[in-house]
């Protein structure tokens, strides 16, 4: 067992793995929180393959890679998009299957993974569940004072995933998946930080994306 | 390495495991097919998760029982049914993800994946696209030669799977995944016995599916 529970980097932060799922293109960021919310980007990676590649291929690729990262980083927590099937784009079963290998390479090390729905994590790092690629790559640049953009581009939405895991909860022991659906209604007896009863931004749009997916 | 490639449990024929994925009940059976296309079953399982349980935790056990099973019985091929986005039922995404993750195993073994839809399953042991449960279950004990119906219950579905790939064309080195959908064009560029340029029903079947998953 690699990971100890607690922080095994920072001393009261937290290491998140986030997972950006697809077989295309799937982002894999490594990123330092600190309690005071402080974000450091530690690594970043996306790898992929052609939709041409047979499917066990594409799916090793991510297997291969995650526990290769997982062993090296040792994250205290995995962070992945949790996918609506509503999404119902051509690639979204290939998609839900990267993010099965990503969470499954995690459990094999128990590493427990939070899911994030899109509209949580774009609410989480802009401040709107509706903010477009161009918003949250300004953003995670800023968050984590970057000079330049994270390269690769596409690697901004894993970093994103994983600021949000970490700001929403992660830091302090919340935010992981069990197994329901995190809702709003449990969300708030837990954070007394945003008061009991009150639902904020993104916990809206929570419970948005929750109805629609039903 | 523990697949050699070829058939490594009976001298002419194919050994298929073959998964129903499912985060809640997932089947996992397999199955050796001779070149007269006779059936044996060698095992079958059922495993799974109450929904309440992290999905880590979920994953894991698949994972795990794979790794074993693939260990153990070192088959020839993996068969996994594919979905389509259009199944849309709340729980299409842990099922993708359970697939993927049967997929990961295998691949970490050498062990090459088909995807069949469940009309070609369906077909393939029914005749009929359109089988109900109890068809398929009662055709799968009359090619198995059993007595009674396999146990339990929903390990029907992926025996009917392993033996569907092994008919179709995993017999004969085929049916294997490519990345892309096996088209029935390029199906029937193989497939000699059924003459170019006609499509079974099994086929028919497929390019329907094919069609709506566009």
């Amino acid at each position: 067992m690699v990971n100890q529970g607690g922080s095994s980097q920072t001393s009261t932060g937290l290491r998140v793995c986030a997972v950006d799922p697809g077989l295309t293109r799937c982002g894999i960021a490594v990123v330092d929180i600190a309690a005071n919310r402080k974000a450091r980007l530690v690594d970043v990676v996306v790898v992929g393959s052609p939709s041409t590649d047979p499917i066990g291929d594409r799916l090793a690729i991510i297997d291969a890679t995650m526990d290769d990262w997982l062993a090296k980083y040792q994250p205290d927590h995995l962070a992945v998009e949790r996918m609506f099937a509503q999404h119902n784009t051509p690639t979204i079963m290939g998609t839900a299957q990267a993010s099965g290998v990503a969470i499954a390479a995690a459990a094999r090390k128990n590493i427990p993974a939070a899911l994030l729905t899109p509209s949580e994590v774009k609410a989480a790092v802009t401040g709107s569940g509706s903010a477009d690629k161009k918003q949250i790559t300004a953003m995670v640049t800023r968050i984590l004072g970057l000079a330049t953009p994270p390269k690769p581009a596409d690697a901004a939405d894993a970093i994103a995933i994983a600021i949000a895991h970490a700001w929403r909860g992660g830091l302090f022991g919340r935010g992981l998946d069990t197994g329901k659906l995190t809702s709003p209604a449990k969300a708030s007896k837990f954070s007394s930080r945003q008061g009991q009863g009150h639902l904020t931004a993104a916990q809206q749009l929570w419970l948005a994306a929750e109805r629609r997916a039903k």
